[in-house]
């Protein structure tokens, strides 16, 4: 038995959506909570309908879930899902392709008239992006439990408004979110196809990644105290400028983290006080962030960091303090999904590549209440989150049909617990 | 004969104007236009007026000139002067001591009933520092002839109110900005005591800095453009980081100004673009300036310093442009007040050192229109423009005791021009 998805509803699909955006941006502008996000949800919702035939519903917090029930109608579900949202600005393929993954996958089966043994549901997440309210990948937390009504309130926006009130206004029911929580025992297990967002599947001409898990981020603010004085009469051999330590420490940082083979690190904040040309900067604050699928690498990273720092200080007369912390611990996916995944690559002859996600997901969360994997196409360039942002429609296919045969075989074949 | 400048009438001054400043800042604040200035201004008029004898007047657009006339009506004044109002948050003594010099040598001139050939005038430059309206050492600039009608029009502040209407409402008549011009024989000499702003003297336990005169400054914008991506998925082998660029042409520039031995070099200025913790840095500008009394080493520095930027260029994959302008020319004092304040201070049997100003100053603009000299005694620490900004009361009564000394063999002997 196998599925055939169909390039051309993809593409359909894609071009749909790719006009439910904001008028008013460039590129593509699907914010959560706006009313593109509300009208993309609605199309997605009607195609589950009309097109898989499945029962669709919302979930208290606004989780869009098509279900199509299975032959054994109280076993597990298997779960498909990514997000509808963009960033500001975005492009057409992040998200999408994974929530068209699973849409594809209901409506071939559908049409073929199969049913599999196991409910299918497919998911499209609230909010994976970060969302006004200062939260992102807000549906997958609050199905891995991890949000309360108190939590909600908390989020608020710059107007003062919060999570709870504005899903409440999109129609969902905020008080209810301890029943958007689903128990291990209700899912056989979760998939997702999403876009590389980097550049190393493009770069290496390889059509598909099978990611290993989700890299450990780690994030730190790095604050350099010299003294500010005139720039016109404070002689060189008597400064102690605050910007050309953090330029030495800065470098120093990159340098580090390039000499462990799987992290990469960056210095992606920097702000200079006071900032006139005419005055020595006083004070630079930096914010950088580690990410490596080994959390003991970053950890002794972080140790020679902060030595380095330490010479500075010395060198520079300034005073240096930092603050680092786990920002997002790692995931790793589990062996038999990544060895089904493996397997449906070479029963199609698919190159690929196993390689951990730098980028966080709705996975991360499935991740902890269920088996879970995860596949990747190539981003052109390595570009996302802009409009430039391309996958080739038959690499988009070719992880659709990775995707909808390891439901099958996850169907009949379902992970131990 | 000698003037005896009296250290009590100096301190009480000091205290005074001390206490004439907006109570809603911190430290010292006295801006040009505000109440406080105006206010600062009545009393220098009085003092002028009753303990110098000074005729007082204030000319179009608001520079405060007592005169006490010569033996020699038709003679050429000789000039003393600085500035009384502040930065925000400055201190208690920059511009102040200058005026305060002038209107002491006057006083003891009164006192002593002692009649010089040359007529006298003390002026308190109408706005030195940084004004609302963007504008700096608005004063001596008219009285150089920079000033127009049209320009004060064109200068506004960010209400949009220009400085023609602030001088028409501080009591001034702009219409006439073409009447503060000296011609250069309307003057005999200009002296003005300052304090160093810097830690040289401080640092040497030197009294006295004579000045030699004003360093030229270069100021100049460097723009990196690197590509801005995703921190978490681009391997660090396929970055172009736009930080990681500048930071290396900041500490090359740095490294580049130290080379030359009077020469300083700062990059006061980093923004850096779009400046999120996980997003690598695409575009960052950084403003520099360089200041030498020899413009020549500025001029070599610079081509150091573009080869220096090329070199990254292809090391780092990113583009860099540069644009340096002259931002203000130097100005080197006349050899013959020079020698007559070296003199002066072996006279006196004080010790003095030799120097150029890393600082603009109303100096720079007289000295285009009448042989000029410059004063300036310790900063402690160099600190200024601070609240903490602090000249000890003995070293600005050695100033004092320079400038009257050297206005007395000035009015005997002055410049031949």
């Amino acid at each position: 038995m196998t599925l055939n998805p169909d390039p051309e509803r993809i593409r359909r699909d894609i071009h749909t959506l790719s006009e439910i955006i904001d008028p008013d941006e460039e590129g593509f502008t699907r914010l959560s909570f706006s009313e593109e996000y509300d009208r993309a949800t609605a199309l997605v919702s009607g195609l589950m309908e009309r097109e898989a035939g499945m029962i669709v519903k919302r979930d208290a917090i606004g989780n869009l879930i098509g279900k199509r029930e299975g032959i054994k109608k109280e076993a597990p579900a298997l779960m498909i899902g990514s997000h509808l949202d963009t960033v500001r600005q975005g492009g057409k393929y992040d998200g999408i392709i994974g929530v068209l993954a699973g849409l594809e996958t209901a409506r071939c089966l559908h049409e073929e008239d199969l049913h599999l043994h196991h409910p299918l549901e497919v998911v499209a997440f609230l909010a994976e992006e970060p969302s006004p309210y200062g939260m992102s990948t807000i549906g997958s937390k609050g199905m891995a439990g991890h949000l309360t009504v108190e939590a909600l309130q908390k989020a608020k926006n710059s107007q003062g408004e919060n999570l709870y009130q504005a899903i409440r206004k999109a129609g969902g029911n905020p008080d209810h979110v301890a029943d958007v929580r689903r128990t291990p025992d209700s899912l056989a297990a979760y998939l997702e196809l999403h876009i590389e967002q980097g550049p190393i599947l493009d770069h290496k001409h390889l059509p598909l990644g099978l990611v290993t898990g989700i890299v450990s981020i780690y994030r730190g603010k790095i604050t350099i105290t010299g003294i500010s004085n005139h720039a016109g009469t404070t002689p060189m051999s008597m400064r102690r400028d605050a910007l050309q330590a953090a330029a030495e420490a800065a470098i120093s940082f990159d340098k580090t983290c390039r000499r462990y083979e799987q992290m990469v690190g960056t210095v992606g904040e920097f702000n200079n006080y006071p900032n006139a040309s005419n005055v020595i900067p006083g004070r630079v604050t930096m914010g950088v962030e580690m990410r490596s699928p080994v959390t003991e690498d970053i950890e002794t990273g972080l140790e020679e960091i902060r030595g380095e720092l330490n010479r500075i200080e010395d060198k520079k007369g300034v005073a240096i303090e930092t603050d680092f912390w786990l920002s997002s611990p790692g995931v790793t996916f589990p062996e038999s999904i990544l060895e089904m995944s493996r397997q449906t690559c070479r029963d199609y002859d698919y190159p690929y590549l196993e390689m951990p996600s730098g980028a966080g997901h709705d996975s991360s969360y499935l991740s902890e209440i269920t088996p879970t994997g995860m596949i990747f196409v190539p981003s052109r360039n390595g570009l996302s989150h802009c409009p430039e942002e391309f996958t080739d429609l038959p690499d988009i296919m070719r992880g659709i049909e990775v995707i909808a045969a390891m439901i099958l075989k996850l169907d009949t074949n379902p992970p131990r617990r």
